[in-house]
């Protein structure tokens, strides 16, 4: 389609009654590695794909902690997200001090998100480029939520944002109904399984991806690469189990798992565009 | 028409006196899932067509609470819609803490459709992309408006807006007359028959739909999954009653039931434009 | 006329001396329904034709109460209309609690002129696109104003704007000069007829106009459905009448009411051009 | 001349060194009917083409009295204009009220040309489209100023603006040398024969001109229609006197006479054209 | 040279390092008519070509007093420069109150070339359009500089500016060495012959032309009508001394007589330009 | 690719969803000459590649003193940089003063790459064009952090930026895993290497490099050109000692050599390109 | 190179990492004519050609003092380096009173490129034009800078900078190493045979060039007429003494003698660039 004419401005209406740029917006979290969310009835976990930008780096930090009980995982422009972070922490802090309660998760996304809407109506501003997943436990029990780049944001059971999460969205859909009733540490197994269908060609390591969790008896914390590693070597087990529990599940997993990595292939950032997490 | 000169920007005119920017925001309001009003001389009902952006979210909210009296059900940017519901809000608790009385609905609507208008002449911003239905019961009885984003409003007897809305409009059209002595079930029934025919080939169900109910006995109030499937449940006698009380329907329905989906089909949003409520 | 280059800006003179902006402006004002007004030496009438955007709808108000000596009929973009009802309601207010004296109604329509002009002069803003007929009574006597989007006003006999306003000028400038001593309900009569000039085919009823009347003896009031309609009942009366009081009528009126409409129809609003009042 | 780059902003200047949008301004003024001011020893005469748009409407004002000493005749567009003259008033009053003193007409004249030059000097603005004729009477006697939209003001023996003003400004420049030693009656009849001049093929009659005078012992003040009248119809007289007293003229004046609106006929502003005054 | 694509923003450099709205600018002082000034021991001289712009008008003025010891002509657009006097007012008056000693001539010139500079440099803005020659008189004695829309400015001997001033710049070129030791009133013969030179074809009178004096034992102040046509009847005898004194100059004077008017009609106004002074 | 259209303006998102005018941004570090950082247990040593822009002149300094324990070197437009810079400072300062403690280096990182970010977000602005290589020594230990004009930073055991740095990248990243225990003169020779590499056919003198370290014994300092020339002068020995250390290197480094001038050469920044570091 | 797209914005990165607008204003630097610094141990000397820009004029001040104990050469839009020099006294005068010590150079050097650098980073506003030789002294003994439209600073023993300054600078370069030892009064013969390079047919006379010494024992001051002759009287046996000291420079200086003006002759400013100094 041809549309030159009404996609470079946040503040116009294309004739079809769409925001272009806000759409654009959109697609710059599918330029950043992914990130992956779920939940059971008594925990959040958030993980993430962790790429560093060079040999010598280490990767750029994705998980990030905003209050006792209330984390992010976050693909796109992370600088952005780092201001976003920045927000949500002082609101949390605010709440807590004026009413002496934690702020709702509910309500905190809820700000966040009217903060990302007020960039797509003003013409000297453009929409924040971050997709974030906002892991919480309140009185209302766990939550998992994405806040969009539109001022959008959604509940969800589990979700995957960022470069190739189409692989893992599948991942997810076929199993996310069994996840209410997972332990903990079943479920981050299967925060880490998710990843992997990401990573396409790379072996799961404690270096290349994230585990965050947030639960009933927890705060919110980044699992140590310890921790982390030892996850990962009780995978193939789990697998297995998995496998079990979702027998029809060999052929479409193989099957998905190649034509994930080649979906997303095409989504795969082009070499020079860097500003992107990684 | 060729008009690229004089629709990129909401301060310019055309010369044949339109804003075309405006006009472009009002075609947003047809990018988002179907919403559906109607009233009976003692209570006003709101329906919602609930549509999840995926198999692991919850659908997004799209009937707000505003005051006891008062509510609203949306199509187009929520994002945008929620800016609006939250200046109605502080709106409503303003004029109860300063005045002791409930803000009218009228002068509610007047205020959020002056907010509006700003936007449709400011060059550095850009129309609001969303149409409300607001629900209310004040002294002069129960109310529908509709505010839309060029900045005008208007009561109905009843009204649908939102993608494939054509389909319910015709259904409220050929039975409005009888809504002014319906009784508070039967028009939750017809709000859900209405919301029913915007839904084209998907089955009715009390996740894909939503019911907010206003009344001279009740607050403003949305129904819990398990009333509102209760409802659903009773809707093959409620049709039938339907039909008979409006015996030349039968062919015109499945007539309507026809056309209105390959109608709208053709304003179903492109798969790509996902800033939009679903 | 190739004129691209300077009409999309309203800071941007033509070389020939004219703001086309303002112009376009102008042309709002013939988008939104006919508007009528006008006055004998104790009374000033005013008079809408008011279209439903649909069946389900009531129409929108086109006449507005400003103070009790004044009032307002408006046709184009009835939300920039209210946002200047709204501007002389204050100034009225302002006025009597600081003089203790009502605002003459000349002073009023400065201001409001004045505030259209501000519009026409700075580049993040746009020309309103609305006109407004002012009725009031002042120590002067009844006065009758078009307040045009352009910052001028002028004083008028009789007038008519609006979309097929055409018709209703010609029946208007046909008989105006009778006008000075007519009776209120006369003056009512002259009002109804010179609407169903702009009518087309429609019939006159008192759902698809509205009067209202501001006179020596009475405040500015809108009259209710009723009294309407026993007005329109006695129209054929009336009209015979008329044709008495301007014998050479009966051809040319048939002529002009085939012509009017004709010729108003190639005003006739673009049918997705919605933001106008109908 | 193609010049299409230079001349749609006001703080672009030409290759040139001209600046297109003052210019385009300054033929805005041209668009307006005529306004036509003289001067003799001791008084000041403005007189005005009125038009009004319909004959439904009364003419727009275009003559305007600032002060007790001063007044003033307006061509273009008049929105502009009453700004203009609003800021006079203020202008006085505040002269008036801090140095007990009238302010003299040459410093008021300085203060609006001031005014109208910050319109030429920044982006977000435009040139006021209005021409002002200022007559004043201060302890230096009687003053005719013409202040200009580009900020330039002049001082005049007589002078002619607006639309067809060609044809008026020829008859002053051929009698005013004379005006100097006109009683008030006699420059009240030059300025009435003037205005014909720009009327083309319309009569002078008191309903389509206007008269003001300021002089030594009359305070500024518009001449009723019938003392107008009175001296339009002594008119015919004069002509005589004044062509004995200009023997060379008849041959001229009728030359002029034709010349004049032919000539102004080029000046005609389109139909369309309709902010303009009238 | 094509350059259209840096010569329109004030803000924009060219890519060989010249800023073409400035350049432009200075052209915008050509179009206006001629200004020239000079000065000896004890006394600056600034005289201006008067031009009415029609027959009825005075001349606009182009000397202006800004203190007792300092003066300005000007050339280009008078109403910018107006602007520029108004704030060399201000600046003498207050560096007269603050330190009660009067401002010297060169440090009020600094802070007018600085105003200046600021409108080089912001986008909102233009160059003013005008050039300005400054005579003083302080304690280093005569001062005579040229304030440029450039934002420079420049000591001179003796210069002239505006339309046609090459002529004068010849005439003064030839005798400025003879100036320093010229009387006041030999000074003010060489200003009205250098004046003469930029006529053309036209009479010197002293209706076309002004001639402003400050020296050791006068303050600034602008020659009356008669004084001024006392000095211009004396000139015919001065061009004798004149030539005497560069009896070089017959043939070159005639010859710069002619060819300065040719080259001078290539510098002339179009006929439309009609902002600037004449 | 063809991408005129969105990537002029940094507010402007691509329909890949990208920010071109970051990007771009960041090829400016590459114009500016080489910096390294690495760091050991204890120490974090910075280089830099010294350009004088001409024989007359001494090179730009590329090292800076931010607080005791923290510098940065950079590579870029140094401009910007220096701003940059004058910023960490005072939130080092800031921090002292009110903490009694210093800012840890982390928190700092995120502070300027905050700001940063704001440049990437407003439309009247431009991301920085200078890349910070940060070290610092905390309570955590040394550290060294990359900060991007797209406002992400990176954490790194070594890193290479500017014109010709890939030649250096390729050096850190054979011999990374052994800086970890090395000493801080082996460090700084390790340093001095890695900026060999990038001087393409010079020879790394005192005058051509600087060298910068901060570290558990010693505060951020430049050393000296003696005590800089002294380390070069050991650099032979040094160079035998690493190659022993790493045996497969002579061919690859040769080869290296040669691959990284001849790619480092496509990056050369054009002659005319001077406001960045040389 | 066709680079239209990115070179018109101040704030706009090309796609290779330049900021084109800086680059531009950089060669604005080279319009103005030349100006030369050196220095020694003790004294730092600056140099200018003085160019009339009329025979009528005297030439336009290029060397500014500061403070005691700093002044400014300048080569571009001198208008610009007023408003740099301005700010310079003031942050001079500023430090003075608050530390009780004068500000040091290198800091004041900072202040003034951090002054420009912000005009090369945001929309409204365009680069400074013009480029700054700082000569000072403090206790770090003589320095001299230059400061440079793009927000950088240099120290250099010796520079020339503006039209044809290519010849100086080879002067100067091959010379240089020699500055160091010489005295006052040498290096002010030098900086005079520097400038004379640059003044390609014209003789140096002290009219045509200026000189400004600031030394261990004398304040910034610029030469007077009469001593600046005295020096240029002795440049003959200067230069011969020249020549013994660097016995290889006959036939490279007039080669460069040659090759410098032909060379500079295509920087000639063209000749309607006349905002530039001169």
């Amino acid at each position: 389609m041809f549309r030159n004419q009404y996609d470079t401005d946040v503040t116009t209406w294309s004739p079809a009654g769409r925001l272009h740029q806000v759409e654009y917006a959109m697609e710059g979290v599918k330029q950043g590695s992914a990130a992956v969310g779920l939940k059971c009835k008594t925990h959040v976990v958030l993980a993430s794909v962790n790429k560093a930008s060079s040999e010598l780096s280490s990767y750029q930090k994705k998980l990030f902690k905003i209050d006792e009980n209330i984390g992010v995982a976050m693909a796109g422009i992370i600088a952005d997200g780092r201001v976003l972070c920045k927000f949500m922490r002082s609101e949390c802090i605010y709440h807590q001090f004026v009413f002496e309660a934690p702020l709702p998760v509910s309500r905190l996304v809820v700000q966040v998100a009217d903060k990302a809407q007020v960039c797509t109506q003003r013409s000297w501003k453009r929409p924040y480029g971050v997709g974030l997943l906002v892991a919480g436990l309140d009185e209302a029990g766990p939550h998992l939520y994405y806040n969009c780049p539109s001022g959008n944001y959604y509940e969800y059971y589990a979700f995957a944002i960022g470069s190739r999460s189409q692989a893992a969205k599948t991942y997810l859909e076929r199993r996310f109904e069994t996840f209410k009733d997972c332990s903990r540490d079943e479920l981050i197994r299967h925060a880490l399984l998710a990843v992997k269908e990401s990573l396409q060609d790379e072996e799961l390591k404690s270096t290349n991806c994230g585990i965050a969790v947030v639960g009933a008896d927890e705060d919110f914390h980044i699992l140590d690469g310890e921790t982390l590693q030892s996850f990962i070597d009780t995978l193939e087990d789990n697998k297995a189990e998995a496998k079990e529990a979702a027998p029809e599940d060999p052929a479409s997993t193989s099957g998905g798992g190649e034509a994930g990595p080649s979906a997303g292939a095409a989504e795969e950032p082009p070499a020079e565009a860097t500003p992107m997490d990684m």
